[in-house]
């Protein structure tokens, strides 16, 4: 330290840090502790193409009991590295396995977010283009060894209205839509599937490319298909809740309406656990 | 319609929209539907100014029973202007009461993000300056006219690595943090003392405008009270499970580590409800 | 500092901060230095009701000549909270003015965005609501004291696309864009009236409340007004550049496209200047 | 068109799209149109792996000359596609001269924006983690074919402020900072050179993973090393004005200030061209 520093300002009480008031570290169990906002290169299983490269948002925790004051936050990122190569919803339960022995812990979650692709044919011309899904893998283990997992897509769709297709001469206002739906699941299922199964149930697709007679059968797909959030939000309800390896879920579906600056939005939960 | 359409595609059978399969509107609950992603101006209760002007990001939902296909979305945008100008935590009971009233809805759901500013006086200087904190107000109404109120802060702060003073010959890598809390609680309570709650919790504040002599006195203040992630989330849990009028809570604190390109992160969450 | 400190690790030669080789602070001027990202509660002028309270995200920055090692920070933040309560174009000259005499440099600049509201009647049913537009003001003043200001505005708005049109039995994908438009200028203008003509330059306008009949009448103005991302910049280039009060101009449109994951998107910046 | 519509409304004249008096496309030539933001999975070079995959976020634009009303948006699509898998700098060139070639345009346009990964090695520890970087290659090629190509590196830093460290008894604030480079070069040089010379250019560089005498080298290396801001901009645009490769470089450094809730911030663009 050099001699040239400016004298001390005088610390007003109450302003001086009361260290010796602060609460005891020994008294308060944590939830969670961890990293948060890892952006991490992994491969993840592909249904039509055996593995997919992707970049992961990933947030990984384990719970602290009272007796200890910190974690080892540098051994999430250890674990992170040595699976990153091989992430599958089949995987989630040993890494969360691993993370609570090598962390000393007795629960532990993983929470991460990527983008999928899929290689998907235009309707008509056939033409081939890659589209993104966002994929969330959530998975927590408790202190029994129990695993918790709920997979997550988000999925973008075309809603066309029905009121305004209804009450107007020509034309219907239309707009893209973002579906959202949250799952727990029995046996291992392919992400494509549920894409699937959510497509499906909108007015119409999202392609990334489409050609001029593509172009016609999806506005044509959309004009004869109207559909509210409401009924989008209730149609994959009702499929999701007809298939019995789901034994949750949550849909939310979100329009960003061609004729507001503001969403319309819908919500159901499964009652069912 | 003119006659130089284009001849109609024929859509291949599977890729017809299968309305008739379409689930009924009328056997599914939806359990919010509304709007979402509102930027509107209102107007805030401050406790030093009486009033405070800001912008917020809304959602407003409603259930909507099976029976009914949609909901009215222009009547949210209604009730929101004409509330505009007199937003407190007072007023959410009977914004709900009338969406669920002017909807014919049983249930109904507000929440509401908006940056709050209070004048900070720097430490030693007492130089002023808007310091901005997030604030949420999350309320919902259910079928028996029952409140649910859950309030939320966001508040930067200053977090210093008691591992890395320790272990360090001189300096200690510290970074900016970010606490968000979010409470239910019994009477009527001011955010800007939750505001001083957390921020007395930190190793130091932060604020819009130090001078020289002030900038000495908060990195000192932080060399001398070191806290981990785990250590600020305790304090603050410690502090708002001794005041009964918080009757839940839930704190996390993030820090955007100075040393890392992740953050570190912890969260407590009471037990009782 | 306590004695009970880890050993010092030696650093590796090529590891340890080489400060003598660092470049000398007194040869390379620095053409912007400042603060940024400051979050701010302003008062603007409001063609219809005098001022409006919003929220700005602000830059504010200085040059700095080659023999000074840093500059004043404090001070940005102090000009600031004296001219919040009166921010217009007019005053843009002032305040860089005067933050080039406090910081004592020859060129200053500021950057100020905020979300700016206009109560909007609804087509029809004359219903009002607020609709937001974000403004930009960038102002830069030289070592002349020559003044370069910048307007932005962001405007939302309804595309219907003539392709679609065109090729379909029935109806037409359409979607919301977004109009950003920036200007330079010589009189005094207001934002209101360069809203009004971007708006004007759509397949139609989008508005915060709509009713029934109003929903009609959007449906079916888009629909007999299909304009693409390249006509939309091209209308609105044609009539900024009719208007010799706007010196340049720069005009894009994205359409966030209802049957893609992407946007379209055009671009046309005036050559005159 | 079902005959239970709702009568027409009667438009006010002033409302009416006022088709006639639209500019006509023939007169204005567009800069710019394409398509933004789409998200694609790419495989980039790397120095020391040969490839690395990654997902880019992409825009592709052409000019289009007053004579042409629109654009063939999904030929960029195609175009993509087929190059997706080999992507480098050298390549920028051959996809611009393509772009021009199958959308008969004059010029062409291309921004990428990918995080890349690089393996750390820990300063003292030598435990490694994947580093992630951001980085941008945005390329023009004009109607003569000559090729603009820019390229743009983000790298989190460390960064110790002198100040603090001056007038402080003990201690000294320190932050995450981010450093954006951007180029023009003579000869092709590799992204990981160009992080390599940023990261050496601040008071400590970060990393992904650090072991406790990992974290006590680079607490100790941020103390000996106090830099502002302006101090890091200068540092890097010294260096990058001494390598006679780049022939244009702009460098900005932004601190996220740990006692402010805003950023530190400074800019240098060569003169030179």
């Amino acid at each position: 330290m050099s001699t040239h520093k400016a004298p001390t300002v005088i610390l007003p009480v109450a302003e001086i840090a009361d260290v010796q008031n602060h609460v005891s570290p020994h008294t308060i169990d944590i939830d969670k502790v961890g990293v948060k906002n890892i952006s991490y290169p992994i491969v993840v299983l592909d249904k039509f193409n055996g593995t997919q490269h992707t970049v992961a948002c990933i947030n990984m925790y384990v719970n602290l009991p009272h007796r200890h004051k910190g974690t080892h936050m540098s051994r999430f990122i250890e674990i992170l590295s040595e699976h990153r190569r091989d992430v599958s919803l089949k995987k989630i339960g040993p890494i969360l396995e691993e993370t609570r022995r090598r962390l000393n812990a007795q629960s532990a979650h993983i929470e991460m977010t990527f983008p999928y692709f899929i290689d998907k044919e235009a309707p008509v011309s056939k033409a081939r283009g890659l589209m993104e899904y966002i994929c969330n893998f959530n998975g927590s283990m408790d202190e029994n060894g129990v695993l918790d997992l709920v997979v997550g897509i988000t999925v973008p769709i075309t809603t066309l209205c029905p009121c305004s297709k209804e009450i107007s001469q020509v034309g219907a206002h239309n707009q893209r839509g973002e579906v959202r739906v949250k799952v727990r699941y029995k046996k291992f299922f392919w992400i494509e599937d549920l894409i699937r199964l959510v497509e499906a149930s909108a007015s119409c697709e999202v392609y990334a490319l489409l050609k001029r007679q593509d172009e016609k059968f999806v506005t044509e797909k959309a004009y004869s298909n109207p559909m509210f959030v409401e009924d989008v939000v209730r149609e994959i309800a009702h499929h999701l809740s007809h298939d019995d390896n789901f034994s949750w879920y949550a849909v939310e579906s979100e329009n960003f309406e061609s004729i507001h600056n503001h969403s319309a939005y819908a919500y159901i939960e499964s009652k069912q656990f």
